[in-house]
């Protein structure tokens, strides 16, 4: 594209008056603001405005003034409140006109899903492209995303949900807005650790901040507290192997600073990593839950291909159903009480055994906000993960060696009933990650 | 305070150029939202601007010339990117000169800390005040906040940090504030369906929208689509009684419109609906979930008090699951499927009888992204629900007939994994909240 001025400078405007209430956030920016970066596009402003065709033409007139880019989202939905097609085309002094091919898309779309009825006449505005627009095929939703050359800069209109907008956005960073960009991207890695508060990890990391800082690609850390789980992202700007390189150096620091409570280093999520250390060793996992109500299995089977090592999992809140579908003895829960060590060991074990599965996962737990005593506060939860595999893995349901490792914790966990749900699930899952690393290193059988 | 023009209508501006990264999102202006909304000020934009002198005077300048009231967060730290001051003393044209009352309780602040040494000269630059400006002190951090009336309008300086932030602004709301606005609160409800489309409900409420928009208190409308459910935003904005009643109306005009897919009116989630209808007729449910692995479970878990309905719940993954924890016959599986409705219906009568419960649900189903075929393609999910009651509702293990009513719907789910999961957790617990509501408004045993 000799002679176009490259993409530099981005403004983000998310539509929709939901966005200015007290109980919805514009979060798509963050998303866009990371596929941008990856074309070296800094974006240099955001703007939220409602489903006001008025006050939304004055902020992209305004931000057309200032940016190379402007990226909306929102508002390309079918109803009268969906007002960014118009908007857009008055800016830019653009007629509007019906694009027979998306109407006729539409259509087959809504036959296809077998809506009752024909399509309603409504849905005909989603087809409404200003003059020159380019349409940006939408494969999970109605709406077409529009791209628009304007003397040298480009308006990009994509759907609002975030299902639509990504495959779309991430398609067009490897395409059309890839050969408009200067091509040094900002290069960004995240570190995921569990097990630690941010403060603790920003302590340990401080002298590496100070060198990253001092270095010629210099690397920009930031850590994010989310979940129950921390990130570290860390980021540098230039031609993307030096960049990478700098980076992996950096990450390498921060593992060996911190340690096997990094479970990430490659944007993979903590079920993912156990997921993955399950196939690879070949093993089966059976999961009990009591207060995560099936959270670590939801989480676990939200992988693709999931059901290559689980097969089954209980949830059993009540007593009778641990005794019942786990043989956890009655006199053991009447003995320590339903969330205490010895009961998390016996479900791990009764998991285990009945799903004949070499990995088994107990949890047992208060996750509120009643059912606190003095000695179990709302909050305690007790994690149990037991194997019954040696080192080498034996295939499944191959000859059994009992007497394989026990661990069992346990945690006193903060916040509302979700987030202590949260947090158990992640040490539930982090504990297995950990048995299997510790297996896979040489094990102790 | 006769005479000067209500503050109606507001825009939050965030400065920070953290706010512009892939991993920091402004949430401050949700509490300011909600705080001016208590006043019946309207916020009818937000803006983040990076910590960029000219950008954020821009911005600035922009929303001055539409709103009666700016907040600005951020941005009035020591340090030199710090420039929310200087940005809006350039704007409005205001000298800049210290306060010398701030720059003594900034000592002192310093001392009483403990922190080593003298202040840092630097941290003057939080006493600079523009002429005219009121100092608003802050209890919880260095940075003061700024009151500054300009013609009508008033333009207003809050630290970032939220502890900071949140009791300046609540002390404004009480007072000053308050002082300036007319006093009609926004008052909002939200009314959530379940199994319809956007456009389907956009359309069957268009004749209300219009009526609405004519009412003496007139209403607004916002439709969402969110996570496979539908939500309805009303809101008015008029003395808390008077919106109140107008907003029960329009309520109850929805209600009769769209019928029973209508699940909630007073913000109560799909899960803590159906956990309602569980407790008030005194019921118990099993679940017994393939494909959702889970979800269903743990979505209903997250209601406070679940242990009162659910005493257990099973993910079976695998056919031998099914078959030894549901007793589904090996035959059925092989004859149909196991995502099939005569499946679905054994997992359901399976786990109900199982768990001793009233209510059984099963859900089976292709997730994805792999394991479909072309009759059964990915996203199809059959879910049953198997109910031994009567009318009246006996209490739990007590004498039980045989031959209560089963439902069981086939779905055609679109989108990924994770997405398939949700709304086939959507669907099963809908089908659970109908069988009650039925079972609950007379009843056919």
């Amino acid at each position: 594209m000799a002679g176009v001025k490259p993409l530099e400078r981005a403004a983000i405007v998310a539509v929709g008056s939901e966005l200015l209430t007290p109980s919805k956030i514009d979060t798509n920016s963050l998303f866009i603001t990371e596929q941008l970066n990856l074309l070296g596009i800094d974006v240099t402003s955001k703007a939220v405005s409602g489903d006001d065709r008025t006050e939304l033409a004055h902020i992209i007139r305004h931000v057309l003034g200032r940016v190379d880019l402007v990226v909306l989202s929102g508002g390309l939905g079918p109803t009268d409140d969906d007002v960014t097609r118009e908007a857009v085309a008055s800016v830019l002094g653009l007629p509007l006109a019906e694009d027979p091919d998306i109407t006729t898309r539409l259509r087959a779309r809504f036959v296809a899903r077998g809506y009752p009825g024909p399509m309603p006449e409504i849905n005909r505005r989603q087809a409404m492209v200003p003059a020159g627009a380019r349409v940006i095929e939408n494969a999970r939703g109605s709406a077409p995303g529009l791209w628009i050359d304007h003397e040298d800069r480009v308006v990009l209109l994509l759907p609002g949900p975030p299902r639509e907008l990504r495959p779309m956005l991430t398609e067009l960073v490897e395409g059309s807005l890839r050969a408009r960009s200067e091509g040094k991207p900002v290069v960004r890695r995240v570190v995921r650790v569990a097990g630690l508060i941010e403060s603790h990890v920003d302590e340990a990391l401080a002298p590496l901040y100070r060198e990253w800082e001092r270095q010629p690609i210099p690397i920009a850390a930031t850590i994010l507290a989310a979940f129950g789980s921390i990130e570290l992202h860390v980021s540098a700007k230039a031609v993307p192997a030096r960049a990478g390189e700098a980076l992996d150096a950096a990450v390498a620091q921060v593992v060996a600073t911190l340690g096997d409570v990094v479970y990430s280093t490659d944007g993979r999520l903590l079920e993912k990593v156990v997921g993955d250390l399950l196939v690879e060793r070949g093993l089966h996992i059976g999961i009990a839950e009591s207060c995560t109500g099936g959270l670590v299995t939801s989480r676990l089977t939200d992988v693709p291909g999931s059901s290559r090592y689980l097969d089954r999992a209980v949830v059993v809140y009540a007593n009778d159903a641990k005794t019942e579908l786990l043989g956890v003895p009655e006199a053991l829960l009447i003995e320590h009480g339903a969330v205490s060590e010895p009961v998390a060991l016996a479900m791990a074990d009764g998991i285990r055994i009945r799903a004949r599965a070499e990995v088994g996962v107990g949890v047992t737990g208060i996750a509120g906000p009643s059912g606190g005593s003095p000695e179990k506060p709302v909050g305690t939860v007790v994690i149990a993960v037991s194997t019954d595999v040696v080192s080498g893995f034996p295939g499944r349901r191959s000859a059994k060696r009992e007497g394989g490792s026990r661990t069992v914790r346990t945690f006193r966990f903060h916040g509302e009933r979700e987030h202590v749900k949260l947090q158990a699930s992640n040490a539930a899952l982090d504990m297995v990650r950990r048995q299997l690393m510790e297996k896979g290193s040489g094990g102790r059988g």
